[in-house]
């Protein structure tokens, strides 16, 4: 494809009644999967949410990291060991979570928006303390693996109010001082409904909630919180799916505007999401 | 051209550095023309103008009118002279003037703006006081032709800072509240030099300096002003040309960033100046 | 009348109570009829608003213009009709009345307060999408003649933080980017109500309303919603003053403090009717 | 003398220049001798003060107090004695001053002004640190006599910023936290000084510098700097009129705009001073 | 005792927990008694308020005078007359309690916590109109004794805004401007009331609310208001100490946080009550 | 120890001046060795912090690592190697500095501040392009050992003014992205630099510097650059005092207004060193 310069400009020009749309508007991405392994998708990621953030929008990103944990992990001799998809984590495994998930993970990104021209600052659930957690299931099994219990959004208005782009990494703390590592999409998704954000994106691996989980043609656009039971009952919502529209419901039902699973194996996969008047993957609606 | 939505993503991001580039920047449009008088270039040079504030720029605008005023003399059985390029105006063509440019023209291209998303407010030079006037050269053969004594800039600086697109009919107030007719690109140019403006954008009808009028492959890109002089006696800057490059000179002798003078025919000429590596049209400076 | 200064220090003493009263307070000023057709009104009338503003109250000036639209409608050849005290308008009276009020009449109004001290900034509907308008009645027959369906007074609101002068030119604008006419009397009201202002004063050609309209020493000082049906069914209220006493009992429902129809002949008209005790002419009020 | 409203208007209006010239100006107010012992000239001083404040100026009032001290002292057995007109102050005499000054005259003069509309907070120099004083002379024979070493206007400018008008006891204070009495006159001039006012006033008993001290149609309406040596030596600028010439120089050098020694007797003399062209009094200029 | 720098810095680090709680509240002090009157008692309250401001509590000083008054009525040969523990007060009285309170007591407390280095300011409830009084009781029997009828709390607002300390005399006015002396325990309650102050404490010169009043082992040290009625039918609260638990009550009632009466002969009483866990004292709260 | 309450309030009292003459001062502290690494003076370390920002201080954390960073390598079989006392990082040692660095020991303060009752925010040099850097000495041989190009204190402004307290490890970034491990002083004294902070306290594991290094009663209270020389000369200023001392006497220049080297092996070593006459370590000066 080799453009002029004018169609360039007319295609900007065609963004425009999205970019008033969104204009001063807040979103939340979950950040992880493929989306974050893949160095070129990782680039456009990067790219969409600085572009986001110069015309106008506030984005918030959260990030996972499991599988450079688990690399991690092995490499320091400790085996990884999940129990209905959430990784058992006693204290040494929790250790290795915050060094990768807030000083690897958390910095690349900051590093990889301000390459492109944004002003990212990186944070965990521990500053300004954000996150706070509880253990989630039997702790004598499950060890330190967490859930949210309030958000304390202070540091992130202050961030957004001075033009930062806040990325946070999945940690909360309780009482005790004690580290939790908590699933990502869960954090979004509370950080959404603390910010009453307009937009809430989850990057997953699909395309979206499929019908047929082989046939993406089989896509369901908008998911109504009424079918839910049913499409819970009948299978469609299944697996890795099930937490995932859970955490857009809460979202929704906190005040969250808009929420959508979307799939971040897609180039551009979150400007498409905005610019297109489609939208793509699924959108989650409390109705 | 049909593009798939990734494909117009791509393009999105490909103007982030430019995007970057301009964010904050104060950018004086001057506005007249081909580019007002055709209906579709006027639409695109709406769109140009909002989707450069919601990118983060400050644009004004200041706007001629002479064909609509040339028009309504007519129909009004008054008649248009002319004495080296500028307007006869006795006190009957000086009220024309007025109810023409602030409340035709003026209150258009306003509209103009808002349709396309923006929030336009017009304004003449004698709101707010902002441009003082006097009579250029012999009053008594020229009537109510101005030029710009000082411009008191408040009113736009009230409006920037509260998000609106400023829109300038170049009308000037001297002490005795007599009104003037003032050339637009001298307005555009001594607004651009009171703001400390980034950039002044003069929108002509020809593709910018040409060594040969006729060749357009002849443009001269950048006019440095030490070659000024020399251009000037072998007559490649004359007629119209020579006011605009003098207007580009004043500006940049204030303190203006950059000047150009460009060709309001193209369409998007101004996302293409800014949006575009090359420019278009002659960039002049002061070296 | 020769006064010392002491004695003129007296009667700016005795204007204290009324300073401190209004200071703060609100004033839509609907200015049109004699008291901007006589040059020796216009000029104190100008005065009177400056110093409101300098005595700190906020005034807003909206403005007619019906003679000299209908004298250029003349000069271009255009007929004037009226229908039930409207005038017909289609889209060239509509082009005449816009140039009219928002480029002559409205620059008017700002360059003579301006002169006086104040700093005044005319708009019309058009600028911040200031008054949304429909049309009227039978469009076939009357064309562009509006209402008001909307205020967004964003730009007002902007005017009076940074110490202006608001002056208004009272033409809407639909969704399709037509223009109306629309009546001053219409606009002042809904202004005020918008800004839930203090007072709004509309300046006319009588006393106020009179129970012998030939005897000015009937002024009826208060008029109560109560007693309006039956000074319609008598004929006290008919004619024009119909409108007049319908914009003053729109603005009262909708929050605004006082309404009065008052006589612009008198000079000083509206600081008479701030400063004195009695007022003058006829107060509208919700009881 | 009896006047229709609309020439109280007029005169209103005729004030407008006067009160456009002193928008915003700071305006520091020395007020003691007959002015403030006889109550209806007090009355019409504190009109004078209110108004200047609603009208967009900022007045700061010092005030002295002599004769309520004296006869304090008298009740108390206290005996009042002068060394070259200044008050031999012990510590005794000293607390006197500043329950009197402080305690009595400060507050009588803020409960005028409050009745009057104002909003004033009556302050002595030791509040907020504001006046650092030390002896003036001898200290064994004169005690707490002393003179300004320093003003420290924080509490003046956050008064003013919020819309209050101060009155300020001339009490100093040292670093050993010892309390001295301070000429008022000196301390009006400091004040002035020190928040670069555009007018200090100083209230006296005379009709201002007289070149025959028993005709007042010998007025020296303006004593220039290069005068008051010739002045002096010929016995013109004398006695008590001395320190206050003083005063008003120190003031002129430290940037004061403009000084003033006016008759307080005269009702309305401030206003008069401001609001008419001549002014009254003699003005002090450094020239 | 002599401490090494080591374990006065323990000691500090003691008073994190107590700092931490009382960031930003508003702490009334009713400052009076043996507090007032010994000098070392006087500058270890200086010392205490100057810290709580440094450490981030808003303290505000509410302060009596009776002593001070009586001995200056004394020495001028006037009378002090108390009917059920209130002043007599005639308006030579009245006019010596305002020197005395305003003048003098004021402004020593001022005094010293400025050199305590704090940054004070002394006013009255004349002061910006701050407190609105009516007379209590039989005027003719009781004169110029004053009940709080409203506080007005720009001033004080403004102050600690600021950063000042505001020194508040219990002096209270009407319309008709006469003054009135109002308890100052009174005068606190309404000040807390009206800031809706964390904190009121009334120092006494008693240990607190005794059951039996000649054994201080016998303090109550949490009064609730359902025993209040019990107490004060057998005896306890008697006196003295029934206006300052009423004071406390309305306090309570009106929502502030906490009320207590400590005494003020114990050195550094406020800064006990505060950073203690015990505190000092009564505290009386509403349940 | 035991001390009554009143003994304890004695002490505090005795820190008012202290804490008045460091209100509102900006403090960089580097925290590392036995400081970091005992739990007891860790502890303490925290609380010192949190009370110096309660007490309306602004501290600013600076923190090494380099034990941890060593064990972490060593866990994952990689070798720790030095040359000149810097770390030898190649691109899997500079891997595992971030991530201890910026995962674990960087939110384990932050965990302890806030704790302790602080808001503070863990940030590294990549943050908000914190430290921008670029390689020192032989990159094929030291790898991704950095300095500081520059600093960019946008974030740790917006942290202070929001109340926060910055924690910073000490990684840079270059224009390639890519990372650097710089020595925690050096940063400590470039950002006290660019803060223009009052005070930069660097904590090591000596008294300070010793004239004789066996013998702590030859502690060298005050450093000034005028000696240095000679002290080097003579061995007195050696081995790890070297680069500590450049840092102090670098922040001196660049306009901080007092370098400490102190002992963090002291319990409460921060505070003694800001709330004692003596202070505490070596002071360095530019004298």
């Amino acid at each position: 494809m080799h453009l002029s310069a004018l169609e360039k400009a007319e295609i900007l020009v065609e963004a425009l009644p999205y970019i008033k749309e969104f204009y001063g508007r807040t979103v939340v991405i979950k950040y992880g999967g493929a989306a974050m392994a893949k160095c070129d998708l990782k680039q456009k990621i990067m790219q969409d949410i600085v572009l986001m953030k110069y015309v106008g929008m506030n984005p918030i990103v959260v990030h996972g990291g499991g599988p450079e944990i688990t690399q991690m992990l092995k490499r320091l001799g400790l085996k990884s060991e999940f129990v209905n998809g959430l990784r058992v984590t006693d204290r040494s495994t929790m250790e290795v979570v915050e060094m990768v998930l807030g000083g690897k993970v958390n910095k690349e990104i900051v590093a990889g928006l301000n390459a492109n021209g944004g002003q990212a600052i990186g944070i965990s659930g521990k500053d300004g303390s954000l996150i706070k957690a509880r253990p989630v299931g039997d702790t004598a099994q499950m060890g330190y693996v967490g859930e949210v219990v309030q958000i304390n959004p202070g540091i992130i208005e202050t961030l957004i109010a001075n033009n930062y782009i806040p990325v946070i990494a999945p940690i909360g703390i309780d009482e005790n001082q004690d580290s939790y590592n908590i699933n990502a999409d869960l954090v979004a998704s509370a950080i959404a409904a603390a910010m009453k954000a307009d937009k809430l994106v989850l990057l997953t691996d699909v395309p979206g909630l499929l019908k047929d989980a082989r046939d993406p043609s089989t896509l369901i656009s908008v998911l109504k919180l009424s079918d839910v039971d049913q499409y819970i009952k009948d299978g469609t919502i299944a697996g890795g799916m099930l937490p995932k529209v859970d955490c857009c419901l809460e979202a929704v039902r906190a005040g969250v505007g808009r929420t959508h699973i979307i799939d971040g194996r897609v180039p551009h996969a979150i400007l498409l999401e905005i610019f297109t008047k489609e939208g793509i993957g699924t959108m989650v609606v409390d109705e």
